[in-house]
């Protein structure tokens, strides 16, 4: 009765990116050592790049022992080994109610550039002072689509969904306290939102919110069958 | 083991008025009919003129019948027996999302007036066209105290708490549906909220909402102590 | 202290179609039968074409009797006044777990078809028997957009997004009894599925869905700036 | 990729003191250092006086080195780099149910006594020694605004409510254990007093509370227009 | 596969007067006419007095028929089948914080006085008016046990636990409507009081507090051994 | 935009015999009538049987009227149109804590017995009078399986699981009030029993409680292969 | 703006003997160093013995260095300072289910020992091996007060309460994982309890419940006059 | 009032091989060293082998110094003392969506080999990927039973649950974040599944999922009178 080998259970989904156009990606947190450096390596040969998210610092010192070009960013918690230069197109925005939800947003924005996205960051534009969010308009009207990212009441979302005229992902943020319930709170008000457009990812989860706002983004430049 | 005479245990608070400057008000939903009329006899009396909110149309015609005065709202389900003509003084602004919350914003309106204040009344200013409320923002600030009245995700009152300098009282809706959960998803919204004055009381009551504006509003009328 | 006219406080957002590109749609539910009237007249001839969702027939023949060219569908319980015929373009993908789920679906597939999408219905293909969904993959992968509606435990979402390409909107329904919480265990199921690719909208919220797949198949047609 | 600044995307509310009459004030909790410094210093120098919640002493450390003259209250965990200095005027009670609350009273008493109201000090006088609160009756009735702060069961807003003619800003906090649900009980208990003029703020906000009772004393003090 | 008979699978608890010095009490909601008669008969048969609580109208028709001495009470919804006059024992207080709390109050009062206890009715003493609940001190001082019922934020325990030396008995009623949630708010603010001595039933479950009021008064009448 | 044809999106699962050995079974709650006309025919002619759930009387004759020898119980709900006499084989033991729970464990057992499962009722044996169970203690050890079904608090379950050798199959009823939640109170005791071999299905779904008792019941008595 | 003197706000309740019957105890978990010291110098004082429950260890060295008598149990976390030797009265049984509830079954039996109760001590007899229990029920039957405390599924009240004639004070644990959701589990059990006789008081409160048992028990012994 | 012996309190239940076929495990977590040690030394010698979940890598330490064949698995977190070798037979499916479900996985499977059945992993096998499930339907259909571990949204069971003819064994585990709720989505999910055969254990459970897994198991292999 040892321990057995977590790895040789993983069925590493090789087949992914022809399925669904993007490669695996790693969720980082709580892998092991071991196991993270093996999932870099193959994911890497197999694809030629690699995006990991929910890294610690120390996390990537092991990915980097094996992938000597990865790079990490404090903000977002993302490690990237990156491919050969992407020329980012189209316009995804993506915007916060406060500073404290920035890193939540780094997530959404590093990864949608990843892929290949251009990314226009509009932070700190929170309903409680609107006219910084409205002086932003014309920003927010070049972007074939919207990522709003905020925690407490999480009213962000609404606003924008009535100013703009492209789907809206709203990404509720654990930011706050006492009844927020750790983003339950933000969950709620984007999930009732009474404006259009608006549709919503899980409390923290900036990296699906910028998957998302990618393949929206990349339906709007080159169509479907492009 | 008979029947015992429900009437005979209230205990009515007649020195209410004097301790809080508001006469008892009359919550009648769910109350039997001749303790209604029972109820509104003894408060006219004491006090020439009586409130009940949350009355149906059937309740008023029992009270109608021992106070021939009584005059019925529908909208607001409110019933006023009214004194002498009192000159409504100061400036509540009650504003809602949509159409579907007026019924709450009359019950706070409609409260605030019987008790001798000026109300103006902005209604349909949701945020998911903020145009409209901006449109309103000079008539937001002749307010002494601003009722924000919502449903569904309830980001009304963040917005208007950034835009005015006097208390909000944030009144959640049961309006919506789904995740709204009968109010719970505007009640912690508006509990959450990132705007400074913002404060909130049960889910559709009106009345208290009416009730606190007027406090406030004598207050910046006639200070403390007059 | 007589009834408020609640229609002369309704704000139309007559400036909602060029701001966003979509016309004002009329949510129905609990709306009064004169409101409801107005309120179809004067979208009508601003826009020439109206939806209203949520409609019981009563609240059909009230309208039809005002704009005689309304249709009924008692399945989605969808009131549509059209213009003039549109081209049903792009492909959207309406997908339920259960025949239970129609009548959502059917909200989601006819605002769809409404605002100028094709819609490809793909109904009663849930996970417990999950040879169904996977003899339509082909369907799947034309669509621009897939709408997943599933109620109980609403796996549907998770299974359809790893095998297409494009964005899935999640719709949890009510449909269901014990545990399932008139919809929060799906929505939750959907709020946490480990596919990629998927955000969430209310429960039972099928024309929200129909509107972000319209968005999105747009998008994807004629891009951005068309 | 490298990490970005999130300083260059706070968007100061210079325009709030305007506004709103009120300077913006800095919650520290979670702030990075150099963050704090620079918000600190900007706010001094556009504002001649600054406050900071909710910091820790190793924040006040980092604000200390560079306002020489910031303070740091251990009790309430507020910083402030107070101005010129300001006559207190009219009156606020703040009432604590136990002395496990007093932390929160401190930073509704101390929030309030900065932007310069007069504050009344009524600790440990909780419902299940009704006395205490009953011999403090005079002290109450001498407030502009009565601020009510209680854990566990949180019943002390519902006895003030009936025993005050002005509003009572009820705060729940996080006092307890078990089935208080880190203040939830208290919060829901407060929203459902039976009394007249309480509304309620979030879960341990003192700030919050302490911010509105200073609007109200201002209005009651000096009215809305003077 | 024909329809079952529910009787025959009833297993009376025949023992139980021997058991708990209680006879077995039938709860009337939802049960069958049929079931109700015949359970009814066989209980009185075997005790020489039979209770029924929560029952209909209707159901006490049913019963009648088969059991002439029977009696209804409308207001407390219990059917009391009398044996020989028993001479009420001790003292139980049964306090409500409001009128319309009193149905729940009767049946725990008709409970406790059909198993013999005397029961002093103070009723309509709720927190937001204090002087009428500590106008009634002296009579609850004479209980062995006083049962405190109240719905909204139920903080009638909390202040009777502060004033008397014997067990509160605590019932949260659904009275109540928005964030009460049928009693959900009454019951956390019950389970969560800082008084001592309070214990608390389900929610509306008078019948329950009625029963362990008279354990506890009988236990102070005649000691455990009598 | 006519009506769309529900019954044609319908996916008969006709494969489910061959991989799982049990035909489809008809949940009729909310089902058109003509659909349930249509779906019991087809299913009918495919497997010589057919067994639907939470069926109204109404429908049962809707059924009746296309398959004659369909058979109605009052008690569970369940229509059944039988195929050939099945030998009733093995043994499942189906307990409830109430007389209030017997139809949901009429639903199971006829559930197991259609399928051709002998099944042993022990109903009434709640734990408040635990002699009641364990002078059925013989019985119970003579099951391949047990299904223990209770409202309120649910503590049936758990008792049995000590008891037996063989698993139990917990089924929460939505019998009781107040704090039981409609069922979640004794879904959640069940879920942590602290007894061994217990396992737990949806409120009130005796249907999957005899699905799931049969499959046991025929592994002991035929093993996996016969 | 120097931190305030939180030991000048307490409000010590020196009548509570005289009210209640018994002294004020000291709740320790999170009471400041010097706070503690000064509190229990005082009771000391006043009633000639102190005791204070949820005491660290490192607490209970700061009292001991001024009451040099202290002592201190690390199972149940009391800390006490006796006065003269109180012959202990009476029967309280005090149960667990398991033997990780023997902590909070230690508070509460020392709490009853230390006002004068003898405690008869019955641990883990939980429902999943009744036979435990059952064996005890002639040591049950010496109780004037039975305490049932448990976690998880929490079922050991309802089975005692069927068993004795005497009330039964229930006490929820937060021993459990996963969806016994820290005592929340075990506390919906208790109250939706099917026997009679039986009273909650919050999630892991030892010493309430000993309160409470005391309080019967001296009324048992005593009645209530002497 | 020294501490207690908790040891001398436990009530080992020497009796349950008999009555249920397996012996008593123990629950290490949070269990104190002396403790851990007397009740495997007491087990051992009862029963000749024991199991312990749940525990660190210290509490074997312990272990391991009184009962040297003690081993521990580092994943599973099982420590087992092993009595003679035994055959494992039958067969047993352990299945999981993700690689950070492996822990409760192996917890699952480690215990059904104790007790003696052959066990066949197949992990991450998630919904997202439904090609790695489908292509393992041959293993899938040789099992008696088959536990499915999932945790975010858990819809694993129910895909299973349509693929196989035996009982599923349904495992939610608190993997995730956000709205997984610590495993409280999952477990919604598993309950409300639409394919029949799935009942479900508490979060995180694997010990209780191989502990009914190997009573089917067993059943199928021996019948029940064997």
């Amino acid at each position: 009765m040892s321990g057995i080998d977590a790895m040789k259970f993983a069925e590493l989904d090789t087949d992914r990116k022809k399925r669904t156009g993007f490669p695996e990606v790693v969720f980082c947190q709580g892998k092991k050592d071991e196991f993270l450096q093996d999932i870099f390596a193959k994911l890497y040969a197999a694809n030629g790049e690699v995006l990991g998210t929910r890294a610690t610092k120390e996390q990537f010192g092991i990915v980097k022992s094996v992938l000597a070009n990865a790079e990490y960013d404090e903000v977002s918690h993302i490690i990237a080994v990156k491919g050969k230069e992407k020329k980012l197109i189209g316009n995804i925005a993506v915007c916060t109610a406060g500073t404290a939800d920035i890193p939540v947003a780094e997530e959404a924005a590093k990864t949608a550039e990843f892929f290949g996205s251009f990314v226009e960051r509009i932070y700190d534009v929170g309903v409680s002072g609107i006219h910084r969010l409205l002086s932003k308009t014309e920003l927010l009207n070049r972007a074939n689509c919207v990522v709003a990212i905020a925690g407490m009441e999480g009213a962000l979302a609404s606003v924008i969904g009535g100013l703009v005229p492209v789907p809206v992902i709203a990404v509720p943020t654990s930011v706050g306290y006492g009844a927020s319930f750790e983003g339950l709170s933000a969950l709620l008000t984007m999930i009732n939102s009474c404006a259009n457009g608006i549709s919503v990812v899980n409390i923290d989860n900036g990296y699906g919110a910028g998957y998302i706002a990618t393949q929206i983004n990349f339906l709007a430049e080159r169509g479907k069958t492009k």
